[in-house]
């Protein structure tokens, strides 16, 4: 069976949060959206009776095609307390790492088509000895690629977008953007947009990291000294490559239509459009690993958990999304 | 007369750009907007039989008014060449830095009611002596407001900005921002949605410097210790103040129903989302001047210059923006 056809894992996420009212009403969607059958991986108790759609339980994956269609199959993984919803607790957390790890590995043995996995609490993970910067640092482990080669990519209907540097103080930023970096990234990006997305020659637009992109050097010198040479060697690679461009105004609706993917010098400046255009129906996936991982692009939101308002946009867009690598894998990826 | 009912000075900008095109295709929409009638401030012949719209030669402000509804009245200034459409010249620089110097003149004499600048090119003007980093400064000088005190805010009509800092390298920002800094633009700011837009207590978000707004000093301590010192101080001063606040969930659209203006420590982070979003119809207005002055988002596109295409909806948004402000002044400005 190739992989296309296999089920989807979906790790529960911290189970006193929305993950897992998005999953159910995922699934009561499933006839809506493009994508094979799922089910989650979690403690059952955190779903059997609790939102209002049948549940059932699965012992091995390969179940879960044939009850798709009737209930939300869940392997159960955990014998753990029934969650408070909105109260995070270690027995929820370590529920949510346990169902991260297995999720991950049913994708890496195959029996798995792709992982989706739903928000966790990080500050919480912590307390259970989680000891990652976040998902995406586990996942690329777990697929044994090292985590400065996983790389985080953004998506919503009309935007694609990388920061090249993530999570770090702005005044960092410009130390840490090498040509390496940039050269990798970009090079991640265009092998990404192939194998997930079956565009063969991605075009790539490349931000630059100071207001106008430097101004020919009078704001900022990053853009002559860094990246022009990086970009002068991804295009002597074959790569079609504009920039550095001013980030402020390649995003607005003209402006994305003349690239796949834009690649951003630090978070704020590719994290700002993409959620500015796709808040409720944005994706994070995982480029640079052997399997398909995507993540509804929102948190736990404990704030509104239990209360049957979660919008399960994000989360089933992360979902048709891995089913769309998924095919295209089986066409690239040979 | 009140100054609600004078007409508004309009430069010229750079005549070679498309300034000229966007006035007169914002003459021919007079009627589909509300706006005092406006006359521009330029060379005769680069109007005169150009952009298939009657214009007529005044020669002092009062005049406009009875001439606007027959053609567009030109308050001619600068006995130069016609501008070649497209090719930038010294004379038109020339021309445009007259214009733009007599429209504030007017303005600050109370003959225009308003001064709203088409676009110029700063590389152009500073062959011909403009020594300012851009038009802001220098009206604002023209004004006997020292430049620091005046503040660039970028708006469409569903957002508006204020980046704290402007056009310096990323570098730059982190030192750059200090609590005088942030106290002094949103107390500005607040001051300019009463007079301007006449909101009395003006909702005010503050976006954080670093990623997640530092995520508690694990992403940089600028929050902590320079933003929070400075919203405590503003909070003290009644001003209604969130933030530090994750830049990249603060845009989308429920976000932005939370505040009347955002301001952001830097450049793209306030630009990014502005252009995103209202890319053709932006406009900038200068805050904390006597006078109103509004110019479009955008710049002289001399590589369109001449073939009609020109979008004048940024420059209607500006003429409109600047009578709405025009109007609240005689309300609030007692």
């Amino acid at each position: 069976m190739s992989r296309a056809n296999r089920p989807f894992a979906i790790s529960c996420g911290d189970p006193a949060g929305v993950g897992p009212e998005i999953i159910c009403k995922s699934w009561l969607e499933r006839n809506n959206f493009a994508a094979p059958p799922f089910f989650v991986v979690g403690n059952f108790a955190d779903f059997d009776g609790r939102y209002n759609i049948p549940v059932t339980k699965i012992s091995e994956p390969a179940e879960a095609r044939e009850a798709f269609d009737k209930a939300l199959p869940v392997l159960h993984i955990h014998d753990g307390e029934i969650a408070t919803l909105g109260e995070p607790s270690l027995d929820g957390a370590q529920c949510a790492l346990y169902a991260l790890e297995i999720a991950c590995g049913l994708a890496r043995s195959g029996d798995a088509g792709a992982v989706v996995t739903a928000p966790v609490s990080k500050s919480q993970l912590y307390k259970v000895g989680f000891r990652y910067p976040g998902q995406t640092e586990f996942v690329s482990e777990r697929c044994g690629i090292a985590r400065e080669n996983a790389v985080m990519m953004l998506a919503g209907p009309s935007l694609r977008v990388i920061p090249m540097t993530t999570h770090i103080p702005l005044d960092s930023v410009s130390g840490q953007l090498t040509q390496a970096l940039i050269v990798a990234r970009t090079k991640s990006a265009a092998k990404a947009m192939t194998r997930n997305f079956g565009i063969e020659n991605p075009r790539i637009a490349i931000a630059g990291i100071n207001p106008h992109a430097g101004e020919n050097g009078n704001l900022g010198e990053e853009e002559k000294l860094i990246m022009q040479p990086a970009i002068d060697q991804l295009r002597e690679q074959g790569l079609d490559i504009t920039g550095p461009l001013p980030a402020d105004t390649m995003f607005h609706e003209e402006a994305r239509s003349k690239y796949d993917i834009a690649l951003c010098p630090y978070h704020d400046q590719a994290l700002i459009p993409l959620k500015t255009l796709h808040f409720f129906d944005g994706v994070n996936m995982t480029l640079g690993l052997p399997i398909v991982r995507t993540s509804p692009d929102h948190g736990t939101a404990f704030d509104i958990a239990g209360q049957n308002i979660a919008d399960p946009r994000s989360m089933i867009a992360a979902i048709e999304m891995a089913a769309t690598a998924v095919s295209n894998r089986e066409i690239y990826d040979l």
